[in-house]
Order: structure tokens, then C-alpha cells, then sequence
């Protein structure tokens, strides 16, 4: 059996996991890393955890294969280099050099959201399938194409940015700058704010009552009004499944996935957006009503895991 | 030198040529395929245009090494497959099995839009690079994608429907039937009806006096009216571009291609279209303001020989 340490690189948190060939983490760990010291502190850091986490195991550094990073931002995995990762200070740094001098062995580092979704389809609710798009509904709205079972990188690493695809020229205010993107829409950030809105029209509805009880407004509200039957929230709930449904429409034409794993924070809503998600795509697919077939929806299986495991998945062909 | 066989298959006209390894067409004719007795008759057809081009070049159906057909619709390269072409009433017709009855040598199809994306990377505006995208804008609009030096076709050969991306949710009406496809926006058509609508708001306008001239709007009339300074034109050349840049833009936030090369009959208004796209092109892509390499616009340059080329280099590998 061999066994690989994956880093899922966060600007709170780094996460590691020794990730054997099956996709299991053995063991895992996290810190937080020093941001403001710069990048060599924090590949410092990062090398310390995987020593960690090594240890852990009872293993030693040279019982690892191979060590994947994903992180956030603008990866060029060809050159090993983050391009560009706002959160971290990471700018035009050549991860893999500098992690190399540290500790040599296998080494590479992808996009976050490409790893997790590299991750989904080897390992999780992707498996045996060649062409799959990942999607994570979170703060933002991050995408990772799977194409004949490699990662979709484009020209440099600086593809799959699907969360910054246009579905409404001229519409809401994006963090990128641009108006009408995806993320703007279908984001946990933007669920919110249209819960928000439908409270100030409706302060009669449960979804008050709810934010009130969780002193909050969050991603669950809604969903959790409309569970209820409350007719505000359900029309919350529809209008998102509905933003969410078209950027898949429009990926799914361009790309024709065979599925669409959906992840991040509000895919714990679980049927109650894949439900009312996959009966949208199924009837705005291009040729959906001809012969083309229409991808299956689902819930990403790994959780959280899948940014360890993906990036462990980088390694290990 | 060897020599192969591209064959455009259009629903007026069916072309064929034959191309050598440098992508030079020898020789090409065309005929009219008789669309209303069936498949059987169509795929005739071709192999006496096959046998036609062949003699016209003095060359022995031996001297062929192989063929390749590119088709409107959904193709299923893997299976040889002409999913569904409703213009020739091609529906779940394995082609290449049926033609390989006629003629026994190396065959393939794919989809029309996908082979002139190949034909344009190879051997025309996209010469040396391995991500490409090629977009068509005629009645509709086509797009092709090249990931890595090969056309992206997604699960059974369905995808690169790029021009049904929505732009604008719940906009304009789309010959698919979907609302706010980038179709309806970019194509010709669309370009036509725009040139339209400007002239009736506006009859004192150049337009008007270059439409009575010509008999009727094209997709010329705008471009030639604003290249005269007419206001009006101007205008509506402006927001076509804007139209054509959003889903350049888009595409290329998730595909991130090196270049994209425009084609079909818009394309011939040249730089007063690719300059205009440009510029919008390089100030909105995701990250353009960054670090992230913009993608190079350009004027396709096989012209109407691109799918002659395109299918021919199906089979070249």
C-alpha cells in the first residue's frame, strides 16, 4: 500500500491527511497558518504539519509517495507555482522549489476546487465516471471540471473560475468587480441575502422567526422554513435552486458532464436542493427534450475531506 | 506525403476536399445531398463525392489514408455516432460503420463547429497552441474547444453547445426555445434584428439609406455604417460587441483559452468587430487586472475551408 499526504491550504486553517491509494485518511491535522510572515513561513508551517501528521501515523517521511497541495486562487501546476492566492500572500511563489528544499519527494499543488473535485470523482460520488464538474456552494461559488479523468486547468492554471460565469448581464454586483456572475446568485453569501430580502417584504413569515431563534440569518434558514411549509421560504428556496440550476445548465452545455457533484455549505441541504435542482436541469438542458443525455445531480460524498483527499489525488498517478 | 479525405456535411450542401498532412486542400467539390431519401442516400452520396475528388486529383481511393466527416449536431466520436442532426434527418446513425461498408479505411466524425476548431488550431489562426477556443457566429453561434491539443466533446460527444450559455436570465427568446442564450444575442441573426430595431427608431439613420441600397439588413449593414461614422451604427456595433465579449468572457473564465479565434460571416467585418471585443475582453476576464494572461482575439483564418480541413484532421493522428 503506498500512502500520500494531502494539504488543503486555507488562509484560516492549513489541513493535512496521510490519504492512502484507496482515498481513506488514516490520520489528519491542521494549523493556522502565519499569514502575515509570508510565504516561506507558511510553506515552513506546512512542512511541519506534514511531519505531524507523519508522526501520527507512525510513519516515516520516507514511507510517504508523495506529498499534493491544493490551494486557493491561480495555480500553475505544470511550473508548481500559485500564481496568484489573495488570503495567503502567495504571488507568483513556486511552491513546489521551495517545498522541495525542505522535503524532496513527489510533489505537486492544484487549485483548491480543481483538487476537491479530482478527489470527488476518483473517490467519492463521482467514481468511475470521466467527465464530471464539481461545484461548491459556499462563500463563493468555486467549480472544478474533470475532462477524461484529468483536471481542466486551461492556459496556465487560470481556468475553471466558474463561479465568475455571466448569467445576467447588466445584474447583481459581483466581489470580483463584474456584474451578474454566478456567484453573485448562487453563492451561500447570496441564499443569504435573499433570505434577508424576503424577510424585510414578509416579516410575517418563519423565516423570521427562525433567524431570530438562531440570532442570525444563514445558508439553513430558508430550507429549513420551507421544510415547515412556509410559502415565503419556499419561494426563497425555488428562486435559488433556480440560480443555482441555470450556471449548471449553461456548464453542462458547454462541457456535458456525465454528473455534477454539488459540495460546500448549503449541499447540506441536501435533497431539498437536489431535488428541486435536478428537475430544473432536466428541462433546460440543451437537446434535454431530444437525446441528449442530461448529467445526474448529487450531493458531494467526502464533505470536507475532499480538499485533503483531492490534493492527495494529485500524486498518486 | 500522405492524403486524406475532409468531408463538410451541411443540410444545402455537402462538401469535400482533399487535404494533405500540412493541411493544404489539393483539390474540392460539393454536392446537394439528397436530405429527403433517408441516410442511406446521404452517406451514398458522400462516397461518390469522395470518389469525385478523388479522380479530380488523379489520385486511386488507395492513396487515401483516411476520411473524416464533420457534422452538424450531436456527434459520438467514440461510437462514430451521428447522434442527431436534425437538418439532414440524421438520428442515431452510425455513419462510420454504414460508409465503412463503401469504403474501407480509417474513419471518424465529429461535430461540424468541433472540427473547425481542430482544423483552425492546426493548421490556421491557432497554429502552436494547445487550449483554443473557436467560435462561429453565422445564423447561430458555434463554439469548439481544444484542451490540450484535442477537441473537447464531452459525455457522448453532447457537449460545446456554446451557444446556448445564458447571458441574461429570462432575456430574449433563443431558437432552442430557452430564453437568454448567447445565441440570441451574438448570433448574425440577432445582429440582423438589433440593425432593425435601431432603424426603425431611428430612420434618419445611415442604416436605413445602406439597407435601401442593398435591398435588406445583413449582418453587414451595421459595421458598414458605423466604419462611415454614423452614430446610430456605431452604437449598435458597440453593443453587438459587448454581446459577442460577455460569453468570450465567460468561456474563457472557465475554459481559460491561449487564444480564441472568431469565425463565420460576422467575422468578415474584421478588425472593427475584434478590436471592439478585445477591448471588453481584456478589461473583464476574471483576474485580467491581476495576473491572469487575457486570452489573444482573432479572425479566424481558414475561412469557409476550415471544416473541409477540420474533418480531414480528425483523421490525422
Amino acid at each position: 500500500m503506498a500512502y500520500y499526504i494531502g494539504v488543503d491550504i486555507g488562509g484560516m486553517s492549513i489541513k493535512a491527511g496521510i490519504v492512502d491509494e484507496s482515498g481513506r485518511i488514516l490520520v489528519k491535522d491542521s494549523i493556522v497558518p502565519r499569514v502575515e510572515e509570508g510565504q516561506s513561513a507558511i510553506t515552513e508551517d506546512m512542512y511541519h504539519l506534514c511531519e505531524k501528521v507523519c508522526a501520527k501515523a507512525n510513519m516515516k517521511l520516507d514511507d510517504v509517495t508523495g506529498i499534493g497541495f491544493g490551494s486557493p486562487g491561480t495555480v500553475d501546476t505544470a511550473k508548481g507555482v500559485i500564481t496568484f492566492a489573495a488570503n495567503l500572500g502567495f504571488y507568483r511563489y513556486n511552491l513546489i522549489k521551495e517545498f522541495g528544499r525542505l522535503w524532496y519527494c513527489k510533489l505537486a499543488v492544484g487549485n483548491d476546487a480543481n483538487c476537491a473535485a479530482l478527489g470527488e470523482t476518483r473517490f467519492g460520488s463521482g467514481q468511475n465516471k470521466k467527465n464530471t464538474l464539481f461545484v461548491t456552494l459556499g462563500t463563493g461559488v468555486g467549480t472544478g471540471f474533470i475532462v477524461d479523468g484529468k483536471i481542466l486547468t486551461g492556459h496556465k492554471g487560470a481556468g475553471s473560475e466558474g463561479g465568475h460565469i455571466c448569467i445576467r448581464m447588466g445584474g447583481e454586483r459581483c466581489s470580483c468587480g463584474e456584474k451578474g456572475c454566478w456567484e453573485a446568485y448562487a453563492s451561500a453569501t447570496a441564499l443569504i441575502r435573499q433570505t434577508q430580502q424576503a424577510i424585510e417584504k414578509n416579516p410575517e413569515s418563519m423565516l423570521k422567526t427562525i433567524a431570530l431563534r438562531d440570532g442570525e440569518v444563514t445558508g439553513k434558514t430558508a430550507f429549513e422554513a420551507a421544510k415547515l411549509g412556509d410559502p415565503v421560504a419556499e419561494k426563497v428556496v425555488d428562486t435559488y435552486a433556480r440560480y443555482v440550476a441555470t450556471g449548471i445548465v449553461l456548464l453542462t452545455n458547454v462541457f456535458r458532464p456525465e454528473i455534477v457533484m454539488i459540495g460546500g455549505g448549503v449541499s447540506n441541504a441536501g435533497s431539498a436542493l437536489i431535488d428541486r435542482v435536478t428537475r430544473i436541469v432536466n428541462r433546460h438542458c440543451f437537446g434535454s427534450r431530444k437525446v441528449n443525455d442530461v448529467p445526474e445531480i448529487v450531493q458531494a460524498s467526502l464533505g470536507n475531506d475532499a480538499g485533503i483527499i483531492g490534493a492527495a489525488s494529485l500524486v498518486m498517478d
